[in-house]
């Protein structure tokens, strides 16, 4: 392996690390808010679980939706909260309270240090609903929806400057689901509205629910026709399983994740080209997970509940390691993905879980995405990397070791995320950084598990957990690991400093 | 004729002896309500006239159009009725006062002994309003519009289990027209959110609006393509008329009726076949009756009266005997056709009129569909007919004696409906039933009448009126009876019972 | 030239003489509404602003857009003035504090002594909305929207006889843009509904908003071809400038005006032919005028004022006569062209100016406007014209001579327009006129400016202003006349009365 900086990909763009908390489940209720808890503040939300997030350094989290949002009536969710009504919500088949709502968030978000990527509804609102609810949140003062949000105890405008124009619209589960052509047409017209009220917003519109829908390709290439000068990001969204507890080649769709990365890219430089735009549309990968432990037991759940427990993965340890490789992916697409969330934040599809009224603790696959988080944030360098191969049931010549490089050239550090996938044995690691000078290793995390089913409870919250002990040095410009089977690395290396006079 | 037991064709779909009340002329208003008549009862509808409802034992009623629901708020139609708004009534240029609505109907028809066949507006509406009026009308309690309803006076659920996507969408005269694609579009998303709402409702969409519509067949194919996976059941309408009085021609129609059923529903196994479909659509043949003689005289109707005389259509002999003829065919297409709705119930093309402040009385179409709603429920079967043939303007081969056999195997009775178009001659009715064993006739009832063109009115509401006096026999396995000229006959059989022990 | 009364082209309709106050900068309000200024009267509306409007005897005034209507609540400024909402105005960045609304405009046009050209939004909304507003202003009373009005205080329905179907829906810059069929489908079913309201209304659909848009001519055959039915005027807008200071090819552009008229005629006619139809579409040139001075000093306005000085014109004299050589085109096709409006009318691209707080005046182009308006009434004669022609930078043989004739047969009076477009020298008019008899020329009108870049400011409101100093005289049947160089000339003869016994 070479990693040298001069092999630069992009400057990661820290949304990278972004996450999603939808209304859905007990993702608000009973996970981030929860008023009767011992450890809710006054404003109902748990600090525990804020304790949590702030310590993933979440930049900024999706809001409300997802599938929620294609149903949502904004203004349900402000003011006076004994007159929000509870409504019939479609797209989890519950009951929406509207306690928390677009204010409640947003103060929520800013104590976690977090920017808010909000969602518009254009399943079954459009135009009008959306351009009202910028300027309920973006616009200063002195009219209808601005003058209402100062009204209602927020006289700030929160100033949100990303947002999504829909959910999966081209889904057939989706409340009012769009053709490419409609979608098009109204992410267009939404969209041009929402920058009339503030110019300074960013926009992503919907790509394909994923990548096997039967319009993939042809949807994106439709849509950005029609909305191109409007848009900033197209979004992709992935979840992958091991249903078949087929752990090789489970592990191996983070090519599955690279090539659709790829082709997105690919289907936007096209319109591009045709339309002869200087603009290039970044990509927004904004819900990617594993996810598969609850589909089932789902099913059995009674619909209309309030904050049922849905969509509660229980992740194990090899969910873990391919979480990080599809860190280490879009680390490596950091040129073109610009944003990205882990869906979700808290207790639906999560690596924050809770029990309510009780306690809070880190799935399997929180260490990774904190990592990334908090050491992936610089300029992605382009690793060289030679690795064994193997074959898997739908893929071929997948690499054992995938890494990803990330420099801080303002802390002159350097941090390698690396994974061992193979099952049966270690994999001894060298890589070749004379490019750094002298560059020492400060530390080389490991998380690894002898089950790779093991995952972590609210009764042993710590049976997945990383460790220090990683094998890491630096041996004259050659840095010399080995790497665990199974195992998620994290090395980093520090320029070595003179020491400073006293 | 032969009749077996074993030729069945299916089992009758009560619903096929459903009706409709549109809020059109004095439908409603000074039809089925009015508060100021002397036989009113508490809540303002008329006892009288429920009376004649009950007596006709209408499974299901249509409400609350046709073409008024396309321009329709149900939101204007409940609450406190001193709060509800006169509104501009387009589709019939009349002001509706909206002083019965959803839940006074509700309770009407509950009275009635009907199921409610509800309509959603996606004239000037869409998925939202048709979502929520599913919520305020079948969900028990917990949310907004289900506690709205509650708050209403209303506490359980009305639970309507059929809806109809709108009405005639295909017409240039409905508001807020369709195109096939606009509508197949709007009918599936609407539909996905209605069922989200309620899972236990069907769903019936508008096919065109009659055979002759330059876009029929294409819309149906269209429509279904579009929306196939949300609709149960596809939509007919008809009504004839014998405006240039060739009483041969008119009586014949019945022929153009089955045609439409045959080809609709090829329609539907097209659309079936390209999707692979395990669902067959059924038909709701949702309005049919004779509509010709007021057509000229509404043309000089002023327009914004409240509840004018709209649509009142005096019946004559001649158009019972068609009625019932349309009835044979909806009979002998139970397999496909489960739905159906004489347009409408009372004062505008009704079986039944009524004076305001006055009396109420039977039209001549009342008896046929009355005969057919109390016997023809149970297993239709297919008569095997040689009948003398005529051909006509614009039909030929058109045979002078239709029939329909309804065999309830419980009760052990078998219905004949037999009509005789032969306005010259009496016709001798021979038919082999040996397959029922014995079996004796228990009446024979005959509508018949010297003068074609006789009514029933106010002052003589007799002057059409079945008489009994039928000469049908079972004489050892073959049934004989004498069709008079131009009659429609209803003979009735039964088991001869063991005289039981005391 | 010659000028006969048999060479009748048509009938001119009055309404060609029209014009527009849009929701526009200070056109509204600071324009026709100060409430605070010394001359204002009760209701806020400046009397000295009305004094000039009443002088141009303007016929039809369009509103309240042009495109802010495009994001235009109707409700908003209507009922209660303390309960209307201040707005976000997307069209042109403002703040709307909707203290003018509807009613208010409806009795200012009723004191101006002009009819309302109303428009309805389809930008943000759609059939409901616009069925809405014809019922609240026409619909004498009774129904809800009727009623509210007289709660408002205007118990009379304003009767508004002439509507937009939107404004500019093929711009990308509108609010809510549709392509040619969805805008085509929606004027279509808005238009039914709205003429279901009112049968008496007339419809105006949009065409192109100018002749270079690169959907032009396919978008109007489209959209007629699906609304023919309810659209009885097709729009066309067009404003000319002099950006490149040639001057010559600048007041060439009626040439452009006048082919855009035929080929948008010729679009009408087609549809017309292809759908066997006897209406013929009329024109509606609804929005035309000189736009160039304030376009880049408006790019430099801060957003969200209130009534901003937007698109305040300073007219030249020469910008004066292009609008002289537009109001013969109009005239001279007033066969086809049956609503025209000049833009606007006070302070936003028009002929009058006002001083918040101070003064009103006339711009240069009041004067032809005016000249057209008084005494362009009557019917519009064909004049046979042979003048020298030129050549410029996008225009070949140019005529500089053109002119238009207007016969009031009542009257007994004949009116000339005349434009000389030549920069260099003056020009013999000789006109014959034999047909008319005995007419004598009462006045000759001119038009001139020793600088062409001439304007009218508050401090120096007479700049530019007419003289009667033309020489015209009938020679025997031939008028002759001097036309200056660069000139507008009006000469009025009017037949010769034999003096009547006392």
């Amino acid at each position: 392996m070479i990693i040298d900086p001069e092999y630069r990909i992009a400057d990661i763009d820290k949304r990278i690390y972004g996450s999603f908390l939808e209304h859905l489940g007990r993702a608000v209720y009973g996970g981030i808010y929860e008023p009767d808890h011992p450890q809710a503040d006054e404003g109902g939300f748990r600090t525990d679980v804020l304790g949590l997030v702030r310590e993933l350094r979440v930049p900024i989290v999706r809001y409300p939706g997802g599938n929620f949002v294609s149903g949502y009536r904004w203004e349900d969710g402000v003011g006076p909260p004994e007159r929000r009504p509870r409504r019939l919500e479609l797209a989890w088949k519950s009951v929406e309270p509207n306690r928390v709502g677009t204010n409640e968030f947003a103060r929520w978000a800013r104590q976690a240090g977090a920017d808010v990527l909000m969602a518009v509804n254009l399943g079954t609102r459009g135009v009008d609903a959306a351009r009202n609810l910028v300027e309920y949140c973006n616009h200063p003062s002195g009219t209808y929806w601005s003058d209402l949000r100062a009204e209602h105890g927020y006289r700030e405008p929160h100033g949100f400057r990303t947002w999504c124009l829909g959910n999966e619209m081209d889904g057939p589960w989706q409340i009012g689901q769009k053709t490419a052509a409609e979608y098009g047409r109204l992410a267009n017209e939404a969209g041009k509205a929402m920058r009339g009220v503030d110019p300074a917003i960013e926009l992503i519109a919907c790509g394909s629910s994923y990548r096997a829908m039967p319009t993939y390709a042809d949807w994106e290439a439709t849509v950005l026709d029609l909305a191109y000068d409007q848009v900033d990001y197209l979004s992709l969204h992935t979840y992958y399983g091991n249903s078949d507890g087929d752990t090789p080649n489970y592990l191996a769709r983070t090519l599955d994740m690279e090539a659709f990365i790829r082709e997105v890219a690919a289907v936007c430089d096209y319109v591009k080209a045709k339309k002869r735009s200087k603009k290039t549309i970044g990509l927004a990968f904004d819900e990617w997970n594993v996810w598969y432990h609850s589909i089932e037991p789902d099913k059995r759940q009674t619909p209309w509940q309030e904050a049922p427990p849905l969509l509660e993965e229980a992740y194990t340890f090899e969910d873990a390691l391919l979480v990080g490789c599809m860190l280490i992916t879009l680390i490596r697409n950091a040129d073109r993905v610009r944003i990205a969330c882990l869906a979700q934040l808290v207790n639906a599809i999560a690596p924050i879980m809770t029990e309510t009224g009780g306690g809070a603790w880190r799935q399997t696959i929180f260490y990774p995405y904190l990592h990334a988080s908090l050491y992936g944030r610089g300029t992605s360098l382009r690793p060289i990397i030679h690795s064994p191969r193997y074959d898997s049931k739908d893929f071929a010549d997948v690499p054992f070791v995938e890494a990803a490089a990330v420099h801080d050239e303002e802390e002159e550090t350097l941090t390698l995320f690396v994974a061992n996938k193979d099952a049966d044995s270690s994999m001894p690691l060298e890589c070749d950084i004379r490019g750094f000078g002298d560059y020492a290793v400060v530390c080389h995390l490991v998380l690894e598990s002898e089950d790779p089913k093991a995952s972590n409870t609210a009764a042993r919250p710590d049976a997945v957990v990383p460790h220090s002990g990683g094998d890491a040095a630096n041996d004259d410009g050659t840095l010399r690991a080995t790497l665990g089977k199974l195992s998620w690395n994290v090395i980093r290396l520090r320029r070595r400093r003179e020491p400073s006079l006293p």
